[in-house]
Parts: structure tokens; sequence; C-alpha cells
């Protein structure tokens, strides 16, 4: 079946706002570290007054993806929300630069283009604080049913679960997807996310998710399991195929009733790790459109992963594509 | 005297837009390589589009200067115009982290704040394109005598010149500061910016500069002379002190009728040569306001410079005073 695009990717559209602190920071503003919290204007503006000097990069979990897919070579689509202010400028330039379609329509005025406030720690952990802003727009509206029946594969972000509007837009466009005889995709985000909709996570991944991504401690979550093992027995019997990251200790993927071991990428320098699920996860779908063997698939996540911590920004800053070609 | 400040710098109050780009689309957007270059807002809309992916990091040559001087632990603050929007915050608030004072009030509404396109080439020298915006609202009302002539040094940058409010004020500064009893110091920018001012960069110097920062393309430009001498010739009858700045053949001190040389620091990985001179300058009045001697000023300078070419942007990401205190 021919198709449009290999990758959509549905995000929260967001732009990083990166500044290094050291752990007496996060401790000092109660901040979770390692995790995603969400937080409103009024903490947003009282933590960015307190942060360091910064630097401004697009990120967000599925955009970054979908910019990986690009970088790696592959046809990809974006869907999320902007408002039309300088951020959303920012963000709308920097994913059609590297080839990403973005077409969502932006809205007017206000609330402006969502930030995340990111501390990176000496130990390169990223804290990251989102005010979500224009992204909590996005709606059903938004999913246009001839680019999702035209991508290969639709991947949602479970950080999109955070608001009904977004859910809702989620809902459709996995029912689109599936109705058009493609594959659906989903990355639980972050464990506390999977904490905040866990049994609506659940139900979705029984009826509409082929290929999984988390973390060990997402999965486990998940299913309120205390082991890896037993939250692997009960991905195995939902998804097609699932892949658990483990950081510096590579992912497991599960397909076929096998579970593969995938080592992580060597690194030179370990600067930022935002990023790096999103990055796995672009790898990974660029390789299954390419019609790779999942373990195969794992390998390119796990280099597309090693580029993006090796700098600051959850963005690839070299040619993921020439990289592959030397290593892959 | 006691002094308010260290060091008080007036300038563009700029965000830095850097993409890395290959030598390529320099020549085909014919862009002037290594230099800075004036666009309009239709020009700079048209070159952002063509652009890949970018960083947003603030920047401004003056601007860059007093954040160095912070990070090595002198009192700065620094005179530049932003607009109230969002790349305006993002000025205020990274310059103000670093614990640089900046009170200047904002424009309301248009034109938006100051931006150059940077193009770095892989061989790290940056390309720019600056769009003013905000930066020509600049006038002498927002020079405030007090803090003029609370600072020990007023440092001033050449591209100020480009506007004929930003050059009152540049002129009432240098004015309040010399009737203070106070030092003024000068970069010439940039040869194009020298070529655009010369006469009236000329006369300036010889009436108000008492510490002259320059590359040794600038100086020649400065004086129409063909070899670096002949201008240090001229160099040494118009100022009390003159840094020559000569990449990686280090810089020439001028004082006192001497000429020194001082080393250019070793810098471990070249990656983006934007912000070297402003550093460069930063260490050079710290050390000056400190009491060192006009070449361990040089190599203060030599210190800052390599720190801020060994990553992307024009600040310094490490803690210049601990830098120097493990190498000076």
């Amino acid at each position: 079946m021919s198709s449009t695009h290999h990758v959509l990717g549905i995000g929260n559209a967001i732009v990083d706002v990166l500044a290094h602190a050291d752990d007496a920071f996060i401790e000092r503003n109660d901040l979770n570290k390692g995790a995603m919290t969400l937080i409103d204007a009024e903490t947003a503006t009282a933590l960015y007054a307190k942060m360091g000097p910064a630097v401004e990069i697009s990120g967000g979990s599925a955009a970054n993806t979908v910019a990986g897919v690009a970088s790696l070579g592959g046809r990809a689509v974006f869907i999320g929300k902007v408002c039309d202010d300088q951020l959303g400028e920012v963000f709308r330039h920097d994913i059609r630069a590297v080839g990403v379609d973005f077409d969502t329509r932006p809205i007017a005025g206000s609330p402006p283009t969502a930030r995340s406030l990111i501390l990176v720690t000496p130990d390169s952990h990223r804290t990251m604080n989102t005010m979500l802003g224009a992204c909590v727009e996005l709606g059903p509206e938004d999913i246009d049913p001839a680019v999702v029946g035209g991508a290969e594969i639709t991947y949602l972000e479970g950080y999109l679960w955070d608001k009904p509007t977004a859910k809702e837009a989620f809902l459709k466009a996995a029912a689109i997807a599936h109705d058009s005889g493609r594959r659906v995709s989903l990355t639980l985000s972050d464990p506390f996310c999977v904490d905040r909709h866990r049994d609506s996570f659940r139900t979705l991944i029984a009826g509409h998710i082929d290929i999984l991504f988390g973390n060990e401690h997402e999965v486990m979550a998940l299913y309120q399991v205390d082991t890896l093992e037993a939250a692997l027995d009960r991905v195995r019997g939902e998804c097609a195929i699932a892949a658990i990251t483990r950081s510096e200790a590579g992912s497991l993927v599960l397909h076929d009733g096998r579970t593969e071991e995938v080592p992580a990428e060597p690194v030179a320098a370990l600067v930022d790790s935002t990023g790096a699920g999103d990055l796995y996860a672009a790898g990974f779908l660029y390789g299954l459109t390419a019609g790779r063997a999942p373990a195969e698939c794992g390998r390119l996540g796990s280099i597309a992963a090693a580029e993006v911590i090796g700098h600051i920004g959850a963005r690839p800053e070299a040619s993921l594509a020439e990289l592959v070609a030397t290593r892959a």
C-alpha cells in the first residue's frame, strides 16, 4: 500500500528552554528530578526568573521523533498546536527546516506557544517543567483524515492524554489509522504520565496500539508490577511489537513471542539526556518503515539516541542518515 | 574612586539564531562570509525560511562582553533596547541570569526584538545577518548619567554607530564617563562597520577612547593602511591602551609605548567562533578593573575567548572565574 508519509507524529508542540542547574537548585525549588511536570503560567514565570542563562531549542516528544525520522531520510509529518507568536514561529521553522511537513493551524493571540523549562544537572539528566500553553487547544478538528490515512505509522505521545480535547484528537487519529489499514504506535512518555492515565492507557493499548515504546519504569507503572519480567509478560499479550528502553543497558525488543536484547550505542560524552527516548523511537520507527527486522530497528534507535545525548537539545545535530550509513 | 559597576556595556540587544550551513549555502545566498551584515525584516524572513533548524541564544556584542565580565566575577551593567515580546523576555532573562544589571525600558509592540541569523560553517566561522528591530529605538534618553558615572569603564560597540539616535546615546555616554573621571572603551566591531563610519570613528577615537579593541583587519581598515605595523603606529598615538586580536595568533597589547604579544589559549575543539572577540574584551576589561597589567589582561581575554569558541553560542557556558582560577 503506497503512502504519503512514513511516520505521522501527533504531540505537544513545545520550545525547550534549557539551562544548566545543580542538584541543590532542583531540591530548593521542589522539582521532580528526571520527570516531566506540568506547570501553569505563573509557576513558569517564577521558575524562569530563578534559572540561569538558557538556550531555546524546538522540542516536544513526538516532534523530536519525527524530526529524527526526517534526519534518517524518512518522510514525516507532524500535527501539534502552536500560537502565532515568536516561539511558535521558531517551532514551525525548525520542524519544517529538517523536512517534516507541518501545517496545523496556529491559534491567534493566546495562550502562547508551549515551553518546557528544562534543567540539565551535572549527571546530564533533565528535569522538565512544561507550560502547555497553546497545546491545550489541539482537538479532533486538527486531525486531517487524509494525512492519517496516508501515513504508514501514526505515532502518539502519552503526554497528549493530559488534556481532554487532545485525547479526543488522539483517539480519532488512532481510529482513522486502523480503518485505513495502518499501524498505530504510542510512547508512554513518563512514569507520572502513566500514573495519571493508567486505566485509559491500558484500554487504549489493548484496543489500538500495535507498537509500544516505554522505559522499564513506565511499563512497570502501567501494569503496577514490581519486576520488569512481570511487566514484559503483560506487554507481550497486548502489542505486536514493544520496545522497552533501559538507558545505558540498551533496550529489549518484544515481537512474535521473542525478546531480543539490543545494546546501547557507545557515547563519547554524555551531555544532555533530553530526547534520548524520542530519538530511539525515531530510529525504531524509521527502521520498521524501511522493512528492517525489529532488533535491527532497535539498533537504529540506539544510534539515533546516542547522537542526541551527546549535545544540548533534543533534536539531531548531525545527519542521522549519514551516521547510520557509517555505523549500522 | 568607588564604583557601582566595573563595566557598563552599551550595545545592540540581540537574540542570536544559530544554524549550521555549508559554504555552498553562503555562496548561493550571497552572504558576506565572516562579517556582520544588516538586513531588513523581509530579507530576514526569506533567509530564515532557507536556514536549517536553529538554536536561539542571547547575543549582542557588548552584551556578550558584559555577560563575560559577570562570569569572571565582575559587577556589570548593560544598556540596550528590546521589545516587550518573547525574544525580548529571553534576552532580559539571560543577561540578568548571569548577574548583569539590565533595566533599559523595552519598547511596546514593534519593531520586534533584534535577531541575528548566524550561519556557522564547517570551518567554525560565523556569518551574521542582523535585523536590528527594536535596537534602532535606543537613544540618549536611555543613558542614565548615574549608571555611566558609577561604572569604572564604559564599553561601546561600533555597531551602535549604524543608527543616528544610538550614536547620540553613545556620544552622550562617552562624555558623561569622561566628565566623571572614568575610562571609555570601544570595539571596532567589524571591518565593514569601520568602512561605513571611518571618519567619525577616527574623530571619536582621537577624542574619547582610552581603550581600543579591534582585530588586525579592522585597525588596518580604520587607517586605510596596508600593513599591521603602520596601523599600530597610528593606534599608539591615539589610545592609552589598545588590544589587537589576531585569531589563533593571539593578540598584541599596546600601552605606554610598548607592544606585548599575548598567545592564544589552546582550544580543544573549535566549534563556533561567534563571540570570540566579545569575550576577549570581557577578560581584558575585567583584568583592568582588577588592577592587572595590560599583558595579563590580554591573557585573561585569551582564556575567556577560548571557552566561548569551544561551543555553540557567544556567551560562556562555564564559570569563567573558575576557569581563570585553574589557568591564569
